[in-house]
């Protein structure tokens, strides 16, 4: 599935740029797993102290104190940001609690994945069950459909 | 594995930023795999791309031009860069040629691994045999090891 999604990008020639949390660089792992992904992929951020999705995505300081790091606009300001630090097309995101624990009041298994690509957005918002690598798993796989819906 | 070392820096109070190229987030998703990680992970950097090794890490563009992105001092520069662009303790990262084709003149299973934390730097040469894939997995377990050996 990925490296069909690589080849589709590849041939219209878009490029991806990835922001992580929770999934913690499993989402840019699986698409560079892809033999010829540097055509496409230019590369991730993984966001995972809260500080760091201001500091190196850009997302807005005063949302992410009121909505949160678990939140639709927040996986969207991280799709849209990496996609412009990081010069690409394509922006996708994940944000969620992968647990064990809670996290700032949302519950495990609490996921948004977003995907940008110029005025087109679309944001998902998933209840997740599982252990916390069940979680990650599950967020990268719906990412890479939320993508491929995108590009179709 | 990594649940001792995450368990061992968190022990110590000290964070992690990752910087990677071949890898491509598999080594950010390994540390992350842990709960409790996020006392330690900062975050990390996917620089697939060459120029977001200096756009994001601020990796000296005239090394890259003269030495290229799969190179020792390449690899020490991004650990370093990822650390103080992330404020975290430790920098670690990955940089090589996954394959299946050669890059820049440097050949398939050529990998350099770094570490930096204050004053300590340490990076190693690696020649690595096998799959595109276990080029990635071997590589993700020998800075998992170099790491572990600098906070020994």
């Amino acid at each position: 599935m990925h490296s069909e999604l690589i080849e589709r990008l590849a041939a219209r020639g878009l490029t991806l740029a990835v922001a992580e949390s929770l999934t913690g660089g499993l989402l840019c792992a699986a698409l560079t797993e892809v033999p010829g992904a540097s055509a496409v992929v230019r590369g991730g951020v993984v966001a995972y102290a809260t500080d760091l999705k201001s500091r190196l995505l850009g997302v807005d300081e005063n949302l992410l104190a009121t909505a949160g790091p678990v939140d639709a606009d927040t996986a969207l300001a991280m799709a849209e940001g990496v996609a412009q630090r990081l010069g690409a097309d394509i922006g996708l995101s994940t944000t969620g609690v992968a647990g064990p624990d809670p996290q700032g009041g949302k519950s495990v298994g609490t996921v948004f994945i977003a995907c940008s690509w110029g005025n087109t957005r679309k944001v998902e918002e998933l209840s997740l069950a599982g252990t916390r690598n069940e979680i990650r798993s599950l967020t990268v796989h719906k990412a890479l459909g939320l993508l491929a819906s995108i590009v179709s």
